[in-house]
């Protein structure tokens, strides 16, 4: 099954978290959180969910993963402010394989220049980010572009992500 | 002197609002702090600062102000979810009002389609956004555009961009 790089920090939106690693881990894919080190731990802006994370974003390569993950929230704003990440996400766009981002992700792919020509969407307060970014926004509750990139807007959204991205991760 | 509009919502870089209006109240202007309803006390992503709202956007217009001024944090990017804060800002952009951006500030004036064009710097995470959104992004503690707009980066910024802000306010 799939192995899942899923980068996150703190005030994440948690149902946007915790939601599709349950759907990933019910499908039966690995979820493993990255943040700068490995032990520390994140707290979810609603204040409902605390996650440990495991691995440290030096002691990752896109190479050992199938797959990457990026929750919405204040999270993904606060990640590509370090090139680390930014590289990170730019790799498994780059190798073609499935990225999932919901409500503030693509966030971290605008400033990978990964969005230029691609189809997607995101929550709507970046909504001008992404169309001046290169992509075709559409708004509604998952894109998948390619079978590769799967998004989404929101919250209330995460039921279709959830399934699309489970889908692309079974045909693969 | 001059009467400042305030956007401002919860998340907001403490010292981003509360050094830039002692600076402003100092040289003799106004303050109002703007949100979606009067009244309404909304605080700082630090928890150092309580703003207590004194104008619902409903209640103003940019023709009653004379300048715009826009903390950082997570707060422009909340604003600008609403169409009503991106309209109110691009009236002042529209109309060559002076604009005071900082940090994240710049988020809303890409969402306004204000940013074509003009010399401009910001927080480093939204960089790529205000390139994408047609600015002339430079790497430095502030950027004062056409007698017109002033941005800066972050916090330690605040002295030039004080000294800036208030300075063009001075010519008007």
């Amino acid at each position: 099954m799939a192995k899942i790089a899923t980068v996150i920090t703190n005030l994440f939106e948690d149902v946007e978290y915790t939601d599709p690693e349950k759907a990933f881990k019910d499908a039966g894919h690995e979820v493993v959180t990255i943040e700068k080190e490995a032990g520390k731990q994140v707290k979810g802006k609603q204040g409902e969910a605390t996650v440990t994370i495991d691995k440290g974003i030096d002691d990752v390569s896109a190479k050992d993963f199938d797959a990457l993950f990026i929750p919405g929230g204040f999270s993904p704003d606060q990640l590509r402010a370090d090139e680390r990440f930014v590289e990170f996400a730019k790799e498994f766009m780059d190798a073609k394989k499935p990225v999932f981002a919901i409500c503030h992700g693509p966030q971290l792919l605008i400033t990978a220049k990964a969005l230029e020509g691609r189809n997607a969407t995101g929550y709507k307060s970046i909504k001008q980010d992404m169309i001046y970014a290169g992509a075709d926004y559409a708004d509604q509750e998952v894109v998948v572009c390619q079978d590769q990139l799967v998004t989404s807007r929101q919250p209330d959204d995460i039921p279709a992500f959830n399934r699309e991205s489970v889908k692309l991760l079974e045909g693969k």
